[in-house]
């Protein structure tokens, strides 16, 4: 199965060497090819580790939230390459490119990465840009999600992760619609990984922005993550685990439903709690 | 206590309003000053999303994984500031004068930190960089730890995080000698700040290269974390979590004893198991 590593490992209360599957964290490198005054440009803008699997969905849900392309149609084409000269470690490559028209500044995207250095974002402007990433204004009465579906998806989410059955090592987030049906679920060994194959998903199926539908995570709620799902306009966004102080503040500052420590059939809601049915 | 911010939670089982607390996400802007033909130049060279406390240690482990010090001795001085213009979120700065007969190259750095956009860590050349950033070579035979110590490290590290005791939402990273006795334990919203916390610890108190004592995480084993305790000669790493396939790789490369899955008693022993006396 893509994403999973057979490894020797010895069980330390037995003392026994047997095998155990590990999840597969390996580089892909996001190059750009785009039109500057008619010439063809290439730039990697990203090498980033990640889980095989949804490199597709992975490369353009990034292009989407770094604000590089705003929809599916202004990509022309793109292709995948392998580079196994150097070592056993697969160099995997993603080619992008954009269609003639679309003009792009790669100089203030050259800045962003670069200030972004520590973990993905930069947090100097916060919430001015997520003001300026989000193109949405989210409804405040809706969607609504009855407390009973909502309390269910984690489990909905846990059933759903293939690799982290096998590993425990990778994180999911997963799309499921306000009846808890599930319309994507993507893992990866990196949370933001899991979160771009996801709005990559969305991207390509033209489901931006999003209705009725809500994402859940299976760890933490971190300000990135809030970001990227404002991205897509996701009004409702469920996580297994804490939610940072940030990711407080700019789901209240935007109006997203933000619930956290979701399990053992409890939650708390940190913001919008209306859109929640508990009667 | 720092760190900690209180948020107006509902709890969805009893539908009733209380007081939560959860762990800051704050930006950190990381600041270097340094001498170039004579005259002081000075360049944002990170922003991170992070927790406050332990700035210090933040910042000077940050530029030794990122290879831009050598020793803490090459740092003149270090200065904070807060700048609370613009919005409630404090925009920290943390200033840092290298020595004036320091050399470093930063465009060599900046074209790291472009490519390291998203997450920490340039994977191109994973294995190749590793070697190159760690300075080091470990001794297969030391350091040695016990069985039953080592299985008591992860609740060890847990019993002093305390900002995970108030809000689960933090990592935490814990230095350990190999009798079990805790030397430092750091806490952060991200993991690879608390890594380089301590990191930054250990250069501040000269304990480099690490000799009888062992990293001790909170989480999963990532490649960049397992590169990161390479840098200060870490021989023995031990994780509550699933490491990854590279993180494995890497550790075998190197000849540190990787442990993962540590809880219930047991353990998960990825890599070099001879340091580890089970009888």
């Amino acid at each position: 199965m893509l994403g999973l590593s057979q490894k020797p490992i010895i069980k330390l209360s037995y003392n026994q060497l047997i095998d155990d599957t590990v999840c597969i964290e390996e580089p892909l490198e996001i190059i750009l090819e785009f039109y500057s005054h008619q010439q063809l440009k290439r730039e990697t803008i990203a090498i980033t580790m990640r889980t095989p699997g949804n490199e597709k969905e992975l490369a353009i849900g990034f292009l989407y939230t770094e604000g590089i392309i705003d929809k599916y149609e202004e990509i022309d084409k793109i292709e995948f390459s392998f580079d196994c000269a150097q070592d056993e470690s697969r160099n995997q490559q993603c080619v992008i490119r954009l269609i003639k028209n679309k003009f792009i500044d790669i100089t203030k995207h050259k800045r962003h990465f670069y200030t972004s250095s520590s973990c993905g974002v930069c947090g100097k402007t916060s919430i001015d840009l997520s003001l300026e990433q989000c193109p949405f204004i989210l409804i405040k009465s809706i969607p609504k999600i009855k407390k009973e579906i909502l309390l269910q998806l984690p489990e909905r989410l846990k059933i759903n992760q293939a690799i982290f059955s096998k590993t425990g090592g990778s994180h999911g987030v997963g799309l499921f619609d306000t009846n808890g049906n599930m319309i994507c679920v993507m893992e990866d060994v990196g949370r933001h990984n899991a979160m771009d194959k996801l709005i990559g998903y969305v991207l390509i199926n033209n489901l931006i922005p999003l209705q009725d539908q809500v994402i859940v995570v299976s760890g933490r709620a971190s300000f990135e993550l809030i970001q990227k799902s404002l991205c897509i306009a996701c009004s409702i966004f469920i996580a297994v685990g804490a939610p940072s102080s940030l990711a407080v503040e700019i789901a209240s500052e935007f109006s997203m439903t933000l619930v956290g420590f979701t399990k053992n059939n409890n939650a708390n809601i940190y913001s919008c709690p209306e859109r929640i049915i508990t009667i």
